[in-house]
């Protein structure tokens, strides 16, 4: 039988969540986010991060990634972020036509991350007046594309020189879950308090069928964020089923046991392999990610085992990158298998 | 109890879709359109169409519109469209957005349809070569705004100019199966046998959660359409439950089956409504939406009984035009029930 | 001889301006709008319009109504002009560029002229919410692409519309100098007094090479429009020769002398062609345009005679609309030998 | 007296094509182009590459790179360059404008060259299909931004990759002239013949007053260049005025021979500065700038004593790079003076 460690997404819905979109599915209500349903989402979010927000249904991570960043970036503003973030390399450019051609000024940074000495300096170049794009805004993700997760110290850092210079911050939470349930902080301390100014709030990813939510903590800075969403093709008619399955994600804090549960194997998964001969843990393991450098060989031999996952870069002087994502749903007897074949 | 004729997507899912969601949700699968139901979803639009078709489902409406238009319009293009048009007036500019600035030309016509004479008429003022934006297109709804319905012939005399001048043929068909349940054809007839280039596949008015389709008729239209949709955030990490809604959807003639039962429920209310005093039907009524101008009171009136819709147009001299639209979930006693609130 | 009567940008710049563009060629000077010469514009356009205000040059028309309007509107934006604007129907969908997808909203009127109510009656279609593009400006031309002038007291009533609805009032002067030749009023009267935002400010069709002025009368509403004029390449290297160009028009009134010269000629065709025969004036000649509805084959005949012109419209029912613009720089003989052909 | 080394765009325009603008003022001319003089460049054009080519006069030099990258890449491509390109930093975002937001990949490189190597290994990056941009183009400039130059070796091996990458090939030529001049070779040999799809030709930095031509090799290419031009503003009403400068600066290789002169006089700086104590040519001087590092108080000292220039970086430990760019008119003892300064 397969096992699938390519990715969260390859994995379906919570049953909870099917449940809620059932229930949902009873009666009519009114379209394009006027329901009740998606009315409530503003206090659930609300009692969540302990404050006044303005939330967004929206139905990929691209586009709360590139709708937030359009709202907060002019067409002619450089947003920085990590040079393999997401927003870098997996969207196909979408920031850059969500906000009609800003530029991302790829930073480098360790195990996913970026930091502020490497932002100061790429500020450098952005001095030039109208010659250089506007400094608009920080992007980082939390989690990272590695699989790491900043404290409440480095945000605030960042947001630091974000604030001095006239910058939105902005965080891809695709993985927001598995962050919180690493950090020992509350979804506020992680974000608003330390400085952030609009989080893409995944949920794909961690047990929904789609649904993400754009989340500003600063009413200033929502401006049209509507007009946006509605031209992009992002209103949902039937928003009510986008926004039931955001509810019950939320209830029963569902979206933090599932976190914490994949998390668990991820960290059960990095305790099998440290060690081991011949493989060596790429980042620390802070969310639902392993990435672990091994003989190329190895990749073969797994792949033919029945095992599906990325190799995260092109292989080099015999070794590859492997990644192995877990879901909350994924079997333990599957982790169990892979420890088993990488050890032998 | 509320009657409502607001939307047809006020209701929610047939339960065959619901069913066919949770049957999908049992496995892995392969993210972002790798999964075995999208590879199917070609098969069965081919078998529907009765030739090769490039299929490719997103979120909405107003996404598949607005794709499909920028992959056959270039950013200095004009399309030509009825001046109700959903892309044109509710769409808050996506046509715009998605294809980098086309124009989109707006033409009357009775009834919500466009016909040859205006479209030329129109071609007269874009004759000035790079002086004005370049015909690209012709788009038309079916069944359009005003829930009236092209016959084979129509489209065919538009395609006709679209050929001459270079330019493509896109059909809005968020009511596609309300249409085709009216007309007497099969859906190749309505579509590329009439010069149809690409067509926006609606299922969501007509019994689906969230599920459009882009289908291009001609290979050679369809160019780098992955990318476009992949950068817009209209390429689901999940695809296989988009993709499955869609299955269903034309599974036993689901789609059609549902699109009778909304369009005879609509003829029902016409008949219902027809030679009343004081009513005046609008538009012929081909779909599944009835326009039916009245005393401005009598709006009031239907309201306070717990009946909702849309006054369409701004009231003048003391009347008023109201939009009823019926979903195959629509009871059938409440169409009854507002026919004889109407007549009394 | 040839004589032409296309446009007015068939004539070259006049002496006094290649003059100034010769002295401001013997010195070294800051590029990029640095230099003394383009700092200098900002006190000469205060003179002019008795205020502060803030002058950008750029090369063209077309782009200076683009950027004004990319400042003015979002992209999301609606955009009220009259259905035969310059912006609408001559710059290639320009305005949807430069603002990345904003809607012109097409509006009729006599004479080239948009009045409040049609503007009035346009607006009850953007009243849904994110449903339309969001009302952001009115823009008109003054003088208008029919060789009108609005009069202040129309300006401020369009004025007035825009500042209820939260819009910008643009005006595209490429005649701009004709319109106030017009008028018995100030620069001031005519814009800011009367309620205009910002101004597009010609001088190549009365006089200069290529120099475009972009006016701001509230600098709230500048934003960054010097971001967009650099990205869009209208930020000129030796901007001087621009600015000076400018500088020299507004000097000694060489601005309002030559388009009173331009106005007279086309006074003096008006008159010429008044009550003749089978000959219309289509609109009032108040500016340096005189249209002209005639016979077909006289439009042949004043070819043949070496005369240059367009023909404004598709000839229909053997009748043709004919354009003759003047410049100060036509012989006052070609006039005579125009009105006499048509008087034969 | 002032001794300006900014750049070269703070010289005005040579005389000769001061005198070919006035004699072009003498008559009229059919607007947007139509005139003669720019129906003649495609021939001048066409004699200077030695085969057919297409020809569009712009204003700038940001323009000509905009509309050449929007043309070649589409609005999800991935356009490869430099890291200090001028298109990747001094443009505003301008290639992300005009392209509708492509993304530019910025390269590392010596001497502010790329090389096959580095481009190869970004590729790598770019082969996950719609997850990433599209690989579209390699841009570089010719000369580079730190004033060297590429050979045809050169041009034809990152041709060779972008041929097998479905990519095209442009060149920013703002500062062509001084490499044709440094090079032993036809304009042929180091454009088309060596692979180059398409080329911003520059004049504005070597003596015109603003003039800069897309020059297409491949009429595959050009597609709908002009209504891009248009559209942004480029087309200029007065043509004849842009194309008259270029057709003088190519007359008696006034273009080559201006460039010589310019050349040599960087020559004669590098000379004086090689092997001075302290000072470090950062880059082989091959067109018409020079690079050295200095001493942070010599730039200071250089500065009092009435020369202006540009310090390249910020400074570092005590010591700064500074850029010195001489024109054709830098008078020569400004040079001798230059280098007394700096030995002293």
């Amino acid at each position: 039988m397969a096992m699938n460690f390519t990715s969260d997404n390859a994995y379906g819905a919570a049953p909870e969540i099917l449940a809620a979109l059932r229930d949902a599915n009873s009666a009519t209500a009114a379209p394009y986010g006027e329901d009740e349903i998606t009315a409530r989402l503003g206090q659930r979010f609300g009692d969540l991060f302990e404050r006044d927000v303005a939330v967004f249904p929206v139905f990929t991570g691209t586009a709360a990634n590139g709708l937030a960043l359009a709202t907060i970036s002019p067409p002619y503003g450089a947003i920085f972020c990590h040079e393999q973030s997401h927003i870098a390399v997996d969207e196909c450019a979408g920031p850059e036509f969500f906000s009609g051609g800003a530029k991302l000024v790829p930073l480098r940074g360790q195990h996913g991350k970026i930091a502020v000495p490497v932002v100061e300096e790429a500020l450098t170049h952005y001095r030039g007046g109208v010659h250089s794009a506007k400094p608009a805004a920080i992007s980082l993700a939390q989690a990272t594309e590695r699989g790491t997760v900043y404290g409440p110290d480095e945000i605030a850092a960042l947001s630091e020189v974000a604030r001095r210079e006239g910058m939105a911050l902005h965080v891809d939470g695709a993985r927001f879950a598995n962050a919180v349930a690493y950090l020992d902080c509350t979804p506020a301390e992680i974000t608003w308090k330390a400085g952030v100014d609009v989080l893409s709030f995944g949920a794909t990813k961690n047990g929904a069928f789609c649904a993400e939510a754009v989340v500003f903590f600063d009413p200033e800075r929502v401006r049209d964020f509507e007009y946006r969403r509605k031209r992009a093709g992002h209103l949902a008619s039937k928003m009510r089923f986008l926004s039931v399955q955001l509810e019950r994600y939320l209830r029963d804090d569902l979206w933090l046991k599932q976190a914490r549960v994949a998390n668990g194997l991820a960290q059960r998964l990095e305790r099998g392999l440290a060690g081991l001969p011949g493989i060596e843990l790429a980042h620390p393991v802070e969310a639902n990610e392993v990435f672990a450098g091994v003989p190329a060989p190895l990749a073969e031999k797994l792949r033919s085992s029945g095992i599906s996952f990325y190799e995260w870069e092109a292989p080099r002087k015999g070794r590859t990158l492997l990644r192995f994502v877990v879901s909350c749903f994924t079997p333990e007897e599957d982790v169990s298998r892979l420890i088993c074949l990488m050890r032998s």
